[in-house]
């Protein structure tokens, strides 16, 4: 080969690397978030990224503070009929009832032995609560996990019959992606256990522990038998939701987000909190529409109860995702 | 330019980018962490980080489990003759007395504003509870930080008269960057407050907010005249010292660390819970051996008492840092 050939191919591939680089830019426009309907929800998100990314934009926010924040039940999974968190607790109290003959007696324990979940629910939050307790409390951190991680195994959704980890929404899927993808960090802010979230938030979100935020049980520090251990009290500790959301936040990120994305009003202050800070940001609430493929739910939902953040959402300008309308897919297809 | 020669020329320049590389190779073994005495202690981490690195060691540790934790106070910078965050707040106690009245005849308050800090200190930890809660509370998370921002800004050390930020160790700063680029996450495990850490860790140590774990003040979420606010209260919500430590860690991490560095017994369970852990750990030690070019104490002292964590790490075979013999320097140079 010359050195004209020689300097021919060179110049081919630096042209070829050079186009392969284009269509990349132009595709993270057109072909960004394919399960998103083209149409002005898409755009918002769109728009959002390109102009906090874009450094000659006013507009501009550097990756360090580019904190995306994600409520977790009925935003980034599905929470009908019931929370999946209660669900694995009420599963697990049947489990371990044998070492605890008196909750044959007790409510509402007794009843959720005799498979009657509405008289055990009926006791309202403080029958929750003591369901979250006895379930959640009592036993070390890494035994905690493993529980989790067994349940989740094996469980599957009383409708739908499938594993709980794929009732995931594959557009949120997506969305996540492209965030990373533009240098954002992406963080849970949910109402449920962190303990019962990190067991499968990396593999299923590719969100890792330390940027999950949650509610927590008492822990303390015991070194049991020679052996270093934190230990889960059967008391509740912290609860990641409402106003707590935003202190959960500043706890454990120390910043701001400028992303915040929801579906009840548990997610309320989060946006209220993100929607008030210094740059551009963007508030999501996720309106569940569809009854065909998901559920339909909103102002008088007894769970996920989404009634004050429709009005905010409103009156503030913020992005209402219609399930319906903007999603062309809801579940991740199984191949 | 000929075939050959451009042949040539593209071998030489190959050749020289693999000898840079293999030089930066070899550099890391010998020339990493060069305020740290060629000797044992060195060898210790440098062994240590290589055997979690390296693929076919039987001691790989992936790089997401790569956790690195650092007590700050005594660690990361110094602690004497008074907790730094202490100095601070018995500044701000000062500066703001003009809106407390009271102060001038109530304890510890009234002795700060005489300066004679003996007497006010004389309460104990009682005493230091309620300067802390006065000076860090009752104001915004935002007014905070501004607080402590400024005050960086123009208070000295009493005895050295250098900014706080420059009392940091210069071989822990290189430690740090160390691991960093031997794919650890290094975090501040402190009993200090988180949110006093926060505005110039990173600018510092290069530990961005969200990897500063500390003792924190209970904080609400508020909407004041439209505007949604984080308020801190009077009242301290979380100790994150000894016992604290692993909790505090498991709060925000998720995760077991496989290196921990303190240097007081306040930071003996983080090295407990650190050494129990299923993979190969290093737990360090400082110990405060250098009176001349910093300070010496350990078992007797009223601040970073070092006393059981010594003889625990004789039995566990933990590192123990001697200030005097292994660094070689021990604050950064001024220019």
């Amino acid at each position: 080969m010359d050195t004209r050939r020689l300097v021919s191919l060179f110049l081919l591939i630096t042209t070829l690397a050079l186009c392969a680089c284009q269509a990349q830019t132009s595709r993270s426009g057109s072909e960004a978030l394919p399960s998103w309907t083209d149409g002005p929800t898409r755009d918002a998100i769109i728009d959002f990224v390109e102009a906090v990314t874009n450094t000659s934009s006013p507009d501009y926010v550097p990756a360090a503070d580019r904190i995306a924040v994600f409520d977790n039940d009925g935003n980034l999974w599905s929470e009908q009929p019931l929370y999946f968190q209660l669900i694995f607790a009420i599963d697990r109290i049947k489990e371990i009832a044998p070492e605890h003959p008196e909750w044959r007696s007790t409510e509402p324990f007794a009843s959720i032995l005799r498979d009657d979940l509405p008289t055990a629910l009926a006791g309202g939050e403080e029958a929750i609560l003591q369901i979250v307790a006895a379930s959640h409390g009592n036993l070390t951190t890494d035994e905690f996990r493993d529980a989790v991680e067994a349940w989740l195994e094996t469980a599957r959704h009383p409708t739908t019959g499938a594993p709980y980890t794929r009732m995931v929404y594959q557009p949120q899927l997506e969305l996540l992606d492209y965030l990373r993808a533009h240098g954002f960090s992406t963080w849970i802010v949910s109402g449920g256990g962190v303990d019962f979230m990190r067991p499968w938030t990396e593999a299923v979100y590719g969100i890792p522990p330390q940027q999950v935020i949650g509610s927590r049980m008492k822990i303390t520090f015991e070194v049991k038998d020679g052996k270093p251990t934190l230990f889960r009290h059967l008391e509740i500790d912290f609860i990641d939701d409402k106003a707590g959301k935003p202190v959960g936040i500043h706890q454990q990120i120390g910043k701001r987000p400028i992303l915040a994305s929801g579906n009840s009003d548990g997610d309320l202050q989060m946006l209220q909190y993100t929607h008030a800070g210094p740059t551009r940001t963007l508030c999501l609430y996720l309106h569940h529409t569809d009854g065909e493929r998901e559920w339909v739910y909103d102002r008088d939902s007894h769970i996920g109860r989404l009634d004050q953040g429709l009005d905010e959402a409103r009156i503030n300008g913020w992005t209402v995702i219609n399930m319906k309308e903007d999603w062309l897919t809801v579940f991740p297809s199984d191949e």
